[in-house]
């Protein structure tokens, strides 16, 4: 059923009009089950039209991450083995990490709804049912850990970029953990490690991106959702954006694993929004102020503060 | 009730007789409470005489880490804050994550007994009760990821010379994460690290010793234990085994945090069983045959391979 489910969204999403007696043929099925794949499709949010004589119809994809289209990404996708489906759950990265022990698997955990998203620090994270993306990624590459640090360099670009690509708007990478609009988050990360003996284990990476409008994060002075930010012009298709994002997740993962930060430096301090201003820096020793210099190859960021000491932080809240 | 038995174990074990009035006397408590205490410690495996005339005198410390000696201990550190203390569990290292988000706390985990202990790659290690040393470590340092390669160096002396200083016997280092006595493995330990964008949130040691002769371990070509090591004549003390060790812990983590590993590297060089030998290192990239040359700075280890190349090694099997 759920694999029928997948090959008839892929004939809709190829036709303009296919009938059901199209698809029943060309899948090697019985009309009924064709019939009742659709119905269940209509209740996972897809807007399909019957037109007669002309046949059925895929107006536009649901307005959340669709578990029938995810899971045809995933089966395509090189990187993961297999992808954990939430209505609602507590947090998908605390999914993530009970769900670690039991296999070696790579696997994405994703939810319509969170009650206790958290970012760094074990901040809240506001996750209204259908009004975001709220992912997992598990990885499990066989690295060293201090390789660890420069993965959100890779990530924070695979992100952004989709952002951008999927939604027409332009999007900037606040270090370490943001993703900036008009100076309001829209996203924020977290990368999280198990590691044995110095070799990771696995990498969790959650993330969390403020797609539609919506009055709880609304009402956040520094938050935005990427529908606020593009305008009402622009149809938020969150099937394309998965598809970006899933493409450019596995794009910038076997950078991260074969490539040095110098190669994509260029490209991430023209998508930083922390260069050329002044910055209020909190470490865990306490906060200064200072102006970004750079990025080192390992992730650190180097800091000109303003008693002219350069420094190199690598966890820290900076304000712009 | 439980300081009590703690006020009481101390003072048993600096004075060679005392009588109860004189104990009940110096802890302001009634004779009964003294009386309950008494009994109390003789049922957790105190051997407590009662000498008529003299008062009581401690015979000898129980033949397993006893909860109370160990709160002590734990008490006096200014590593840990707290003790976890089970009679029986799955693993201690599985115990120990199941606590980390419960707080920032940094504590250890002790089992007499352990049903499903594990070692590194997941590979089964025998627990039988009260007939080894069987805790983890939860540590808390503020430092990078990238740091994190060198801790198993030092701590790795620590446990070796802690077995040495106790127990009068041997040990020798086999990197990365056992201690051999006589070609055979005494002690195993596995360091896995959670963290949170690039920087340490938790350090999760665990460390399993084979104290006493055992018929399990016994049947283990290459297993041995302390006792089966120090001979009949060495009187196997537990307590203060734990004494030296938790001491250990904290001079070798205090020196990991501060040292870098050129400041240990020829005591560690001494202390290891894998140079000036044929090796044979199993990667999961494939095995090959060489002999060490060195350990770098971040705790890579160095061999020269039979075809000439010299190759760095982070997490291996490593055979003599």
């Amino acid at each position: 059923m759920s694999n029928l489910k997948k090959e008839i969204l892929s004939l809709l999403d190829r036709e303009r009009f296919i009938s059901g007696q199209n698809i029943a043929d060309m899948l090697g099925v019985s009309r009924t089950s064709v019939w009742k794949s659709i119905k269940a499709l209509k209740e996972e949010g897809y807007s399909i039209e019957s037109v007669t004589n002309k046949g059925y119809h895929l107006k536009n994809p649901p307005a959340y991450v669709n578990p029938t289209a995810l899971s045809m990404l995933i089966s395509q996708s090189s990187l993961f083995d297999r992808v954990e489906y939430f209505n609602t759950t507590p947090s998908t990265q605390k999914e993530a990490f009970s769900m670690l022990p039991e296999s070696n698997d790579t696997f994405v955990v994703v939810a319509e709804e969170q009650t206790e998203g958290r970012g760094r620090f074990d901040r809240h994270w506001d996750s209204p049912g259908r009004r975001g993306v709220y992912i997992s990624l598990v990885l499990r590459p066989d690295i060293p850990i201090s390789d660890i640090i420069r993965f959100n360099l890779f990530i924070s670009l695979a992100i952004a970029e989709s952002i951008d690509e999927a939604f027409g708007v332009e999007t900037g990478i606040k270090w370490p953990n943001d993703i900036y609009i008009h100076g309001k988050k829209v996203c924020g990360f977290l990368t999280e490690v198990v590691s044995e003996s110095g070799v990771i284990n696995a990498i969790v990476c959650g993330i969390g991106i403020n797609i539609f409008k919506d009055d709880t994060v609304g009402k956040i002075p520094t938050a935005i959702s990427v529908e606020e930010a593009a305008g009402s012009h622009v149809y938020m298709d969150l099937d394309l954006f998965m598809k970006t994002f899933m493409g450019n997740i596995e794009v910038y993962y076997n950078r991260f694993l074969n490539e040095p930060f110098s190669r994509i430096r260029q490209d991430w301090i023209e998508k930083s929004v922390i260069f050329g201003r002044q910055l209020r820096i909190t470490e865990s020793g306490g906060t200064f102020h200072g102006r970004a210099l750079d990025i080192t190859e390992a992730g650190f960021l180097e800091v000109l503060d303003d008693d002219g000491n350069i420094r190199k932080v690598i966890s820290a809240d900076v304000e712009l």
